[in-house]
């Protein structure tokens, strides 16, 4: 019998119970699943940010913490947590972040905002081709990587930035320094998906938001921190970038007093783009804790010193 | 030397000239294209609606009428039009198509509408994925079709309808009256992209739009007679129809005066979900060209008895 607890949100536990054991099931893994085993005795401990658990130190016989989440910046620097640590790759959760991506970039590339708040007059435009309008990816990971091959397919010219060297079929891959400035220069959409780390903090700053082409807009679905806010507010205000779709911020719930709320150019979306979904990331946990046991190398092993 | 005529807007002469000269070119046919030849002498003609041209009878020797619109209905039952008549299927008209119905179709399944109107409070919701959000596209031509494979790729499940069967790759094909009724129930998204013809006037009527789910959205890029438009706005008034985009009306530019422009839930752009592009769509009139030369048969023929 393994021990597994459940320290995500105590109100997720009726979502996750049922598709969890199913998928213990489905892997054929005999597992104990709790909100409150006794922690020295915990196997494996299935973990969000926002759950109980924030000391690990008692759980001296656990394997790995399992993250329901796929940023891990909240629990990758505690002291405490000397296991192994996996994030959350998860089809329900990447094919929601493509879909709220793609959303939004289509929305900017049709002006569909324009449609919805200026409708007054017979004023027919001429709308570019998808082929005409470079999109930026920044982070070609798991989902990133996913919404670059979607905006590819609708035939936007995609260029992908990461850390290490990628092929991505369809789309243009830079990486390092020097490729972040070419994936950059002349943009006229960009979409953050790169992890919240030391090395990613205010990717986007004045100086990188001057590389955009003049009127770009700013889709960030993935953490605050990336973005330098006064930068983007100056550039805002300035009209060098025209808009921005801003999904999560450096504190959350976005405080009522920040400009942000208030400013016309900015969309204001809170922490919504895409979420684990129980089915599918049940069976992600399944088979990690499945190798586990088998002395497999996990899935989704969260590098430390990397921070995700 | 074959002698064509541009019978399209005048003001489109400056957009088409070039890439028509260079396609007859790249074809290896050896062409006179003017505005403005002697009608006894035009081999074809080059349509479009809005262009100088309705009287075909001077043409005795035109072999085809090549128009640069998808749609035909103000030039199919022309009784001076006894020439063969090709529609146009143009890749670039097409990918702005897809561009223009997915980004509608995912602003509507995100509703982002919300995220731009109602921008004061953090009130997250759970967002469906598109797996959840059935789709049914009217017409599964040359743009439909099109469309739903978009769609289907994105995840929705899409159904689709058309006069003959047809058998699309992740698309569910009806057809016939029956299958008008299977495609319609409980559809959450429907997507009008028939051409304008007898059969096909008022198919969204008061018994179709009773068919779809409750809060379902109505996107028409086909034709303004596919709608009732009095039942229409009956539905979105009770609440059954939740949003309507329309981009083709009845009469266009929309009459000041229409309801459809004051209703808060409606959307009205100007006939501008997918343009004609030159280069393009040059290619496809050369090769039509080339094919009548040689007598083979020529690309998208209209089907003067359907309409269509
Ligand atoms: N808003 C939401 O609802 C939501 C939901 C889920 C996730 N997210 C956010 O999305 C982020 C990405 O998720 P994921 O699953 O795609 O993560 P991932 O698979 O770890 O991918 C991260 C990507 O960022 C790149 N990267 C990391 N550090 C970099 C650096 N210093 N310079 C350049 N590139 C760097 C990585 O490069 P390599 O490929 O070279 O490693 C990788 O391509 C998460 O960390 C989370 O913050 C947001
Ligand atoms: N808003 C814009 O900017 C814009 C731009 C371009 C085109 N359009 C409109 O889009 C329309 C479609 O263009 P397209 O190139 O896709 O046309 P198409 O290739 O001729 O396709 C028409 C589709 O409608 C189906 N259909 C026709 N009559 C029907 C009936 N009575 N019952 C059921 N299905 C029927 C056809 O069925 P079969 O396959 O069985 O023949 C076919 O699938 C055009 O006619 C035009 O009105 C609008």
């Amino acid at each position: 019998m393994i021990n597994v607890q459940f320290a995500a949100l105590p109100e997720r536990w009726d979502t996750y119970a049922v598709p969890l054991r199913t998928a213990f099931d489905q892997a054929g893994i005999d597992v104990d699943l709790r909100i409150d085993h006794v922690p020295e005795t915990v196997d494996y401990v299935i973990y969000a940010p926002n759950g109980p658990l924030s000391d690990f130190t008692p759980y001296t016989r656990c394997k790995a913490v399992l993250s329901l989440w796929a940023g891990v910046e909240k629990i990758v620097g505690n002291a405490s947590l000397t296991m192994p640590l996996c994030r959350m790759v998860d089809p329900g959760l990447t094919a929601g972040m493509v879909e709220w991506v793609t959303g939004h970039v289509l929305r900017y590339h049709l002006d569909i905002d324009h449609s919805i708040l200026n409708q007054d007059r017979w004023e027919p435009w001429a709308q570019p081709l998808a082929m005409e309008r470079p999109v930026s990816i920044l982070g070609l990971g798991a989902l990133g990587a996913a919404c670059a091959r979607a905006l590819s397919q609708l035939g936007f010219p995609v260029t992908g930035w990461s850390r290490s060297p990628k092929v991505i079929d369809g789309v243009i891959c830079r990486h390092g320094e020097e490729g972040l400035q070419q994936a950059l220069t002349d943009a006229e959409i960009v979409v953050l998906l790169l992890p919240d780390t030391q090395a990613t903090e205010n990717t986007l700053n004045a100086q990188s938001l001057a590389r955009l082409a003049k009127g770009a807009r700013v889709i960030n679905p993935g953490r605050g921190p990336l973005i330098d806010d006064d930068a983007l507010l100056d550039a805002l205000n300035s009209g060098h970038i025209a808009h921005a779709t801003l999904d999560v911020f450096r504190i959350e719930p976005l405080p009522l007093d920040h400009p942000y709320w208030a400013h016309p150019n900015v969309t204001v979306t809170p922490h919504i783009a895409a979420e684990t979904h129980a089915i599918t990331s049940a069976q992600v946990v399944a088979e990690n804790i499945r190798r586990g046991e088998s002395a497999e190398p996990y899935l989704h092993l969260v590098d430390r010193t990397l921070g995700y």
